[in-house]
């Protein structure tokens, strides 16, 4: 498009401004650091127009100015279903701002001209309680798995469920959202019209249907590594925390989370089997960079909410059938030996308690057939033993 | 025995030491709490003239005197191979004196009178470095894997594996340092010459001939829960660290972590699969007791290792070829879209480069067979989208 098109019109600010951001969203790569050093402090149109004076030094954004055809993205986009959703706009998720001060220069940085989305819900209010569950592509079953289970377990109380919609753990967190009815958002690296990955696009539609696709780039654009990295920033900025479920070492996840720290949200990482390397990223996350480790649904609720609500019940120990047993009967059973049998006197010194005391409660404990008697005294059953974890 | 046999003997100071202690360690149960505060601040020797002296309250210590018979105690232990290393000897582990102050009157604490220990190696030596690896009974294939796998690692850099000599990941532990030839002790809740559980013989047999029995109870005593709580002490206390493999939330494994956090050791837990309840224990620990999370070798050498020693060389990526890049081909090979090909002059302006540096680059990396080329422009080759986890 022309400058002269998206030039200040009089009474038409709020079309001009998203006119103008859309213009800005093609012509500027997502989170650039270039672009956030030379044109720190300039609006939109002090942007547009600084481009558009053919000063030096811009040739990169400039050569772009020609690609920028802002009303047929966004007519294309409104024929697609999705629409851009600026600042000022009620459904604007203004924590993403946090952008503004997060992020070094070197790394794809800075608050999006604007999301294009996809899906009915409101913007804002979707993401105003949600969690990102992220990880591997090529992740394992265990990964697959606890995404989707903690996915669900989170919907299921009214928290958004945030991803990727990548293949791996981002899809199985989407379905685990969608299996209980519940939000699902997904961030794309493209625009929020295309399916990437392809075979996840019966996914996107489900997820547009109910939930919300998001991306900064405008309509048909395809995903690009760059892409991939700054759009993690917004995950990690419009949720209350990251949960990284599988990671190997060299994974986009512990980018995520490196952004969410930034961002001053919580960085939650999934412990998994220590011979697994797509665990590795997740216990990386734990020991180095001081992720909470997380197991469940409540250490995730409580990583996310005010201090004091939602606190874990650790330890969440079972129930044990003995906690209800007498105190003296109870230290008698811990006396009796586990195989070779002992006599009462034996097991009163043991206990600590007297002889007349002991002999009571092992008829108790014989009762409940916990140990068992023979002329050589009394020992644990075979029974017992057993669910103390001893060979029977 | 009567308590005229081990009265003061002029000359003789060492050995009635020796007698006395080995008759305590009959007489009164291993960490009894009730022990620790009624005979605080006395001797040996002490301890046994007040017992003798018929004080009203020692009834549960006083009626099992008839039966210590600590010489023929020290004969037998000797007949069996074992010996009683008392504090005084040059083997004595003097590490193990932290339980003077660890522990509160609750637990079954204390410093013992002396350690039955069958095998030839110095106690103290075998023990000086040396760490703690413990768990369930009933652990997993995993948690097995992990326990044998680390202790065999640690046993190889002559670290010494303590463990308890049970089932499950305390055998792996064992046998793991003894599959390369390490140096490994078990410390039993029963008499060091006691098979418990009897099919753990074979094993017992093969840690005394190259390593050490060690226990508090003399010759002969059976294992009780109590014991079993009391003998973890001496796990925590005597070594450097405990490393938790694999615990439900009710196990002894996390009755010896919290004894080696109060005896000022290192506590570290092995992370596993948060759907097995067999890792429950230790996840807790990381999570709610400040536990280290141990994925290898290299993290329990640092953790027991003086400051700066054996540190951790996190992250342990795998080298990537990609690295070897000159930083323009990478920046433009980062900026080649994933699926749907881009000419030159739009990948220049995502990577931010000139078209001319970008032409270059991206015959290198069409020469690395990292992108093809097709009418509608650049793309990632099917190999390398696969290789960042894309589907092809």
């Amino acid at each position: 498009m022309t400058i002269t098109e998206i030039a200040p019109v009089a009474g038409h600010d709020d079309d001009r401004d998203r006119i103008v951001r859309a213009a800005l969203s093609r012509v500027i790569e997502p989170g650039d650091p270039a672009a956030l050093t030379a044109f720190a402090g300039l609006s939109p149109q002090e942007t547009w127009d600084l481009l558009s004076s053919g000063a030096p030094g811009l040739d990169r954004w400039s050569t772009r100015m020609d690609e920028a055809a802002p009303e047929r993205d966004l007519e294309r986009a409104a024929a697609a279903g999705c629409r851009f959703v600026i600042p000022g706009d009620a459904e604007w998720p203004a924590q993403i701002e946090v952008l503004a001060e997060a992020g070094q220069l070197s790394r794809r940085g800075g608050v999006p001209y604007g999301l294009w989305v996809r899906g009915e819900g409101n913007l804002c209010q979707v993401l105003e309680r949600s969690v990102a569950i992220v990880g591997a592509r090529a992740c394992s079953q265990y990964g697959e798995h606890a995404a989707a289970d903690l996915a669900s377990g989170l919907a299921d109380t009214g928290v958004t469920v945030v991803s990727g919609g990548a293949y791996g753990i981002d899809a199985a967190a989407h379905r685990g959202a969608l299996s209980v009815s519940g939000s699902t958002v997904a961030v794309l690296a493209c625009g929020a019209n295309v399916s990437y990955p392809r075979s996840n696009s019966a996914l996107f539609d489900r997820i547009a249907a109910t939930g919300l696709l998001v991306s900064e780039l405008p309509p048909g654009c395809s995903p690009t590594k760059l892409r991939f990295l700054a759009r993690n920033r917004l995950i990690a900025a419009t949720t209350l925390g990251t949960v990284v479920v599988e990671a190997a070492i060299r994974s986009g996840a512990l980018n995520s989370a490196g952004w969410a720290e930034q961002c001053g949200r919580a960085v939650l990482a999934v412990p998994g089997p220590i011979t697994s390397r797509m665990s590795e990223g997740a216990h990386l996350l734990v020991r180095e960079r001081n992720a909470t480790l997380t197991t469940s649904v409540a250490d995730i609720l409580e990583a996310i909410s005010p201090i004091g609500e939602h606190l874990t019940a650790y330890p969440h120990a079972p129930a044990d059938p003995l906690d209800a047993l007498d105190l003296e009967v109870r230290r008698t059973l811990d006396a009796v030996p586990v195989l070779r049998p002992a006599h009462a006197p034996r097991i009163a010194a043991t206990a600590g308690l007297s002889v007349e005391t002991v002999q009571e409660c092992l008829e108790t404990l014989a009762d409940l057939n916990l140990i068992e008697y023979n002329s050589s005294g009394w020992r644990l059953t075979p029974t017992h033993r057993r669910s103390l974890g001893h060979p029977a």
